[in-house]
């Protein structure tokens, strides 16, 4: 069943293309699944980005982001979640697979990490009704630990899993190699997701050494260390065998070439290392 | 049993003092704890070190580091093992408490996490008698994950929990804040280090938002996110009442700063924030 179908996560080419040229770029490359982020949908306008994917049938596999949140105030936290509820629409409008979460970190200046983790929880089942009614599966994206403080305190793939178990089946992970890739449970928690049969995303890209800026400086696959056929066949093995999505953040290197070139070489990686 | 007992990490003040200057500094502040690194005593010398220890009854809490166990060479492996010895035998001449190990990373260009990791434990084991002979006893530190590929493999505290509990009651860990306060298994960690009695060392400093350099911009106590309180508590509910050891690598900040007038701060953040 392996196929190395590939989606780009249009952070990816972020720099050079928007929506439109993105999805241009893609379709030259003979590549037919993207995820975008909502900024870059917002910036050709929602109806625009959904008559595009119509039109070309392109796959989402995700849309960037729903989430964030931990806020200092219940009125804070509910505006959080009415945002939640538009990205859910419009999910709906590109018909994704799902709605990637980024869960949020630690609100204001607070040092309670199981208070914003409580608050990740109620904000999830908050949403939850307008997900199933619009048909949306929820994707919480566990990310790497040195984002605890400021993007997301949920951290390990367990810990979400444990999320996903309590609020029930459209609550699923997204898994992103370059946040979990050092876990010494990842083997158990990608079968443990398998067996709920919540893998509802796979990302890919590398984790270089050194890495420069904690946020900007993830590396094209092949050029880290990350084991990226080990974790794949973890995922496959768990019954997930949905495209990879290649999400590189890398200000200074992949965003500044042209994206064609960035296209070129995700296939050729993807079809050699990973 | 609570008091604020402080142990100088000798990396602290690493830039304005060597061994002999830090240690006046201490007993100029009151603090009669230090935890130096195996250059600081080379530079000095160990026997010196060890007169001045004797002569001013310091408490070592640790003597930093052994590790780097991983090699991609048998040779290289072995090689590791023997300057573990060293480094045994230097903490048994300071009669420290523990030798303090960061176990090492990825060996060369090997993307094998899971090998390194036995590595680790096979290291571990092989200098194991030469410790019991010299009553040392081993702290394995856990290193937050975003050191995984090139300082620590071990990067949760069940996971050194877990090569502890094999290798048997010599071997425990140093629980860093900074390494683990984002763990949602902390404090199921913490207590389970406390059922095994294997705590031998705390090690505090902060998680500064933003952190510029994954490596040498740790904050102050009190400066960052981290619930230093409740960890504390944590680890005194299972059991530890060791001196609190500050451990900052801070290039632009502490690092710059005059040793008298750190130690200053130190003292007055371990009595109010810590």
């Amino acid at each position: 069943m392996t196929t190395n179908a590939i989606s780009l996560n249009l952070a990816t080419t972020r720099q050079v293309w928007g929506f439109k040229d993105a999805v241009e770029g893609c379709l030259r490359a003979g590549i037919t699944a993207i995820s975008p982020w909502r900024d870059q949908v917002a910036a050709i306008g929602l109806e625009e980005a959904a008559r595009i994917v119509g039109a070309n049938d392109l796959r989402v596999t995700g849309l960037c982001r729903g989430g964030m949140f931990p806020a200092e105030t219940a009125q804070g936290r509910q505006r959080q979640i009415e945002d939640n509820r538009r990205a859910i629409d419009e999910a709906a409008a590109l018909r994704a697979d799902c709605l990637v979460l980024v869960v949020g970190g630690l609100p204001g200046a607070s040092k309670d990490l199981a208070g914003a983790r409580g608050m990740v929880s109620e904000g999830i089942a908050a949403m939850l009704p307008h997900a199933k009614a619009c048909g949306i599966k929820l994707a919480i994206e566990p990310l790497h630990p040195m984002y605890a403080a400021d993007r997301a305190c949920v951290n390990t793939l367990d810990q979400a899993l444990d999320i996903c178990e309590m609020l029930g089946p459209e609550v699923g992970v997204a898994i992103d190699v370059y946040h979990v890739w050092w876990d010494p449970r990842l083997a158990q928690a990608i079968a443990r997701a398998g067996r709920l049969k919540r893998i509802f995303a796979h990302h890919i890209c590398d984790w270089l050494v050194p890495t420069t800026d904690m946020l900007l400086d993830r590396g094209m696959m092949g050029d880290g260390v990350i084991d990226l056929p080990c974790i794949r066949k973890m995922i496959e093995d768990a019954g997930f065998f949905g495209p990879q999505e290649v999400e590189i953040f890398s200000r200074e290197n992949w965003w500044k070439r042209d994206g064609d070139e960035v296209l070129a070489v995700i296939k050729e990686r993807v079809a050699t290392v990973c």
